[in-house]
């Protein structure tokens, strides 16, 4: 079964995390063999981001979401780089600013939406509010269930304006959380951003899967589908997200406009004596 | 000489584009070795700008500015792809909207500027209604010095806040900008773009050449150089711009903030059992 049918969130069912295997790394793909394939998908992204541009009239979006040390930045970095940095936007959502928190909540998330043509990814998004909201009880069942409903509506509004929504929920082990801020520990360029808070936010590691599942089951939708992929191995989680973009961008037919002028005119006008 | 003092215009010098060779292409550098060095800068430049993220204090601007087919979006996907685009937008700024142009110049300008930490790219940028306005005569001169002594004000006040700017024209010969659309003529994927006034432009040619060598003479300054990048030949335009980001990114000295917390302490209460 192809990745975007096998790790699609089927809407109306109910999602457990602890059911779902991050460490899986398909059936037939190898770590050697992987990387080729991905350039390949990522010349296919290259040439389908620019159809979507050139047809200029539907747009991509991708959200982004994970615990702390997912991979949400190795994506980026691997995946989305493939794309022309022009008509591509990475948007990283941190804490709400006093003026964010002031505003409707998905008031910051708006002006970061696609433009036709163009693809914007959200490193965390107006999911990130609600699940920590969620966990640490900042935010009540009732204003939770209005929320879902506010997200609902609006990306089927922008659904219905011609962006296409993927939305990927990388999935890692805790073990691999583990490991993965062991390496940071040890890196120059990285120590600097560590906290005791990344460890202790470990103790709520539960309570985040079990969040996160209710969450993911509630919000997939037809038009925005959730994604769970398995992240402890960065190469697969790599290769299953571009082949899952490549798909999706292919099944949009995109259709590069004709001409406005007559170019055999053009050729013989201007370019006859080259 | 490195190409960040052989192509800058000095500040207060008379430029003059008709004296500027398009198809230099230095002299010890070879194509067949050039794309060796690029990639070596091209992993400088990712370590640069992990470093620009992690200081926080400072950000780049890089302008690029050219006449049709001078090469922008090349630079964009050969130069600029090299960052994560996690922190480096690219802006294109297209013909000013009814809105834009119902607020001043700079309006459109400024929401698009790097934040501390970032990187930000203008396609055409806050210089192109200046150039287009002087050549075909929407604006006085009266408001066109108006507007460069408000440039050089806004300028200033970037770089005071900590944003490196460097500014590009890519300088293409006509002959080249003629293969150029040629090339086009005969690509499916762009052929959709063509129009006549691609062509009938070109009757403006001298007058574009020494509007840009007045606005280059007038606007380049120690905080904000113009670099004049000969462009006939797309790997050494490459190159060149390569070169002297990632020179001027190494001057400014970034530093990556010491870790807040006791590592080893870390170490020790969190992963002794690994």
């Amino acid at each position: 079964m192809p990745y975007h049918e096998q790790f699609r969130v089927t809407p109306g069912s109910q999602v457990r995390l602890t059911e779902v295997d991050p460490t899986f790394s398909g059936t037939r793909e190898k770590k050697k063999t992987a990387q080729q394939t991905s350039e390949d998908l990522q010349e296919r992204l290259k040439n389908l981001q620019f159809q979507l541009y050139a047809e200029g009239q539907r747009s991509l979006l991708v959200v982004l979401q994970a615990l702390d040390a997912g991979g949400k930045d190795g994506v980026i970095r691997h995946v989305i780089d493939a794309l022309n940095p022009q008509g591509c936007r990475v948007m990283r959502f941190r804490e709400p600013t006093s003026e964010e928190l002031a505003h409707d909540f998905l008031w910051r998330i708006e002006p970061h939406m696609p433009r036709r043509g163009e693809a914007a990814i959200l490193n965390r998004s107006h999911y990130e509010d609600i699940l920590v909201g969620r966990v640490r009880q900042h935010l009540t069942a009732k204003v939770i269930n209005e929320r879902l409903g506010f997200i609902a509506d609006f990306e089927r509004r922008l659904a219905a304006n011609g962006t296409q929504i993927l939305k990927f929920f990388l999935h890692i082990s805790k073990d691999e959380q583990l490991r993965r801020f062991g390496k940071r520990l040890d890196d120059p360029l990285k120590q600097w951003k560590i906290s005791e808070a990344d460890y202790t936010d470990r103790e709520r590691w539960d309570d985040y899967q079990q969040a996160y599942g209710e969450l993911l089951s509630t919000t997939s939708t037809a038009y925005a589908p959730w994604f769970i992929i398995p992240a402890d191995h960065k190469w697969f989680r790599n290769l299953a997200i571009s082949q899952i973009i490549v798909k999706t961008l292919e099944n949009m037919h995109l259709q590069v406009p004709t001409p406005t002028v007559d170019l055999d005119e053009i050729r013989t006008k201007y370019h006859q004596q080259t």
